[in-house]
């Protein structure tokens, strides 16, 4: 029996996208909204797929991302790394409705623990895409960035930096509200925010200087975002010692994307963009592929 | 004419400490409230003052901290560091009704700057009480902690961080809320993460952890709030290169000294614990004296 289409998605937390990939992973149609697991009332997925269904067309459905988690539908408990694509369709969760679920990979190093959802279908897919080569440096900016050491085309290691929540937070609460609310691109501005965040062991206290630089006249108002981003995405990229003469893997769109190449070049690296879309649908059609 | 008895107010973002203290220093009587200046109406001030000379003495005021900033009454303007007592009063702003408000002191270096408004008084005053020699490192922990050099009994440089406030905000938003409500003290979760934070430039990353290592059942869960704490306060401490082997003047009480404590001696220094209460009222009374 030929199988035929199915529907991919990649539900965070906040945002979800989904497209209906035919068996040979052409993209027929697609969705974006913002009906991420925050949004979705416990026991009402039954009836998100059903709408997904009725949307995308009446086929299986492979979900990665916090779907899985603790906070989702139902719990794929996390792989460990080094983590393969085999290993999480091989262990994803195949749920009575035609639905299944896609594991996160988690890290339990001596002195190290991490966890992701989501991001390591884009890593992995990112190798079979033939976007990324299966020994890479991953940089996955987004509410919490991952960085993904790609090891012979596996998860080897990874880290997640808190890096876009710290400065929501900070926008929106404390000491630096209001401060926060300016353009954040890249410039003058940002740039010297890359050079105080970057190596910095004093990240707290940079970030104080945002406010005193402020009232005292050394910096405007209208650059104090942008010079915070800096001092955050610089501290996050400059806490690296191994990206110094390396390509990095960029999987991000649009200003986000700009910011982290500025900063990736401005620690000596040099930042690959990678369509992050086109990298999932790679992975998940391999994990559709592998679950025949 | 011999001047009486006045009131130190030390008037915070949160909360209010005065004292009614007589020509010689003495306190006479004092009241504690949280009428800090972000409880307070602008235009409300006058009536403020009224309610405190009528629980206290009718008698001159003398108010340092958030007061003098521009969310506060008056706009009482930083004075440069280095800093000393007679600096802070010669620019100190006095008002028609009999009140004092003493400026806040000004960091502006090359390649930093910072402000503090009330911490200025309390580590001067330490000097001239006795409790601190003239050249010394303080720690003042709060929501924001302040460490200050002191040189030849003037302030010379100082730095904060938002140990306190960045605690305080992932505990109430974004993916840590709701793992960090157990109790912290010091003990082994919390030296566990002194042992992370210190010296660490990977502070966001390091703060994520705490979420994966409960997920993963690495650290207890009633734990994460220690471990967390332990983290911030240790990169707060650890992102010092001065500090080893020397004595630090702690000024604080209570739990938040001993966690301080405990970080400090972590790094191989000596925490010297000074009642800041008594070092602000020093202070303030060698202004007033300055100011007759």
């Amino acid at each position: 029996m030929t199988r035929g289409a199915y529907i991919a998605v990649d539900w965070g937390t906040t945002n979800r996208r989904a497209w209906l990939v035919d068996a040979r992973g052409a993209v027929l149609d697609q969705r974006r909204d913002e009906r991420g697991v925050l949004s979705i009332v416990p026991g009402s997925y039954p009836r998100e797929i059903a709408d997904l269904r009725r949307a995308l067309g009446d086929v299986p459905v492979f979900a990665a991302g916090m779907i899985g988690s603790t906070r989702g539908w139902h719990d794929a408990p996390y792989v460990d790394a080094p983590a393969s694509l085999a290993l999480l369709a091989e262990h994803a969760v195949r749920l009575d409705a035609g639905v299944t679920i896609v594991p996160g990979v988690a890290l339990r190093a001596p002195h190290r623990a991490d966890v992701m959802r989501g991001e390591e279908v884009q890593a992995l897919g990112a190798v079979t895409a033939g976007l990324v080569p299966g020994d890479a440096l991953l940089c996955q900016p987004g509410t919490h960035n991952k960085w993904i050491e790609l090891s012979d085309g596996r998860i080897a290691r990874f880290a997640t930096t808190m890096t876009g929540e710290l400065f929501a937070l900070l926008r929106a609460h404390g000491i630096l509200a209001g401060m926060l609310d300016g353009t954040v691109r890249d410039g003058t501005p940002f740039r010297a925010g890359l050079a105080r965040g970057a190596g910095a062991r004093d990240l707290s206290s940079a970030l104080f200087e945002v406010r005193a630089r402020v009232l005292l006249g050394v910096r405007a108002a209208d650059d104090a975002a942008a010079f915070a981003s800096g001092i955050l995405i610089g501290a996050d990229v400059g806490a690296r010692d191994d990206v110094a003469g390396r390509d990095v893997y960029l999987l991000a769109s649009g200003g986000l994307a700009d910011l982290y190449a500025s900063a990736i070049a401005f620690v000596g690296a040099r930042a690959v963009p990678v369509d992050s879309d086109a990298a999932f649908l790679a992975g998940m059609h391999a994990i559709w592929e592998l679950s025949a």
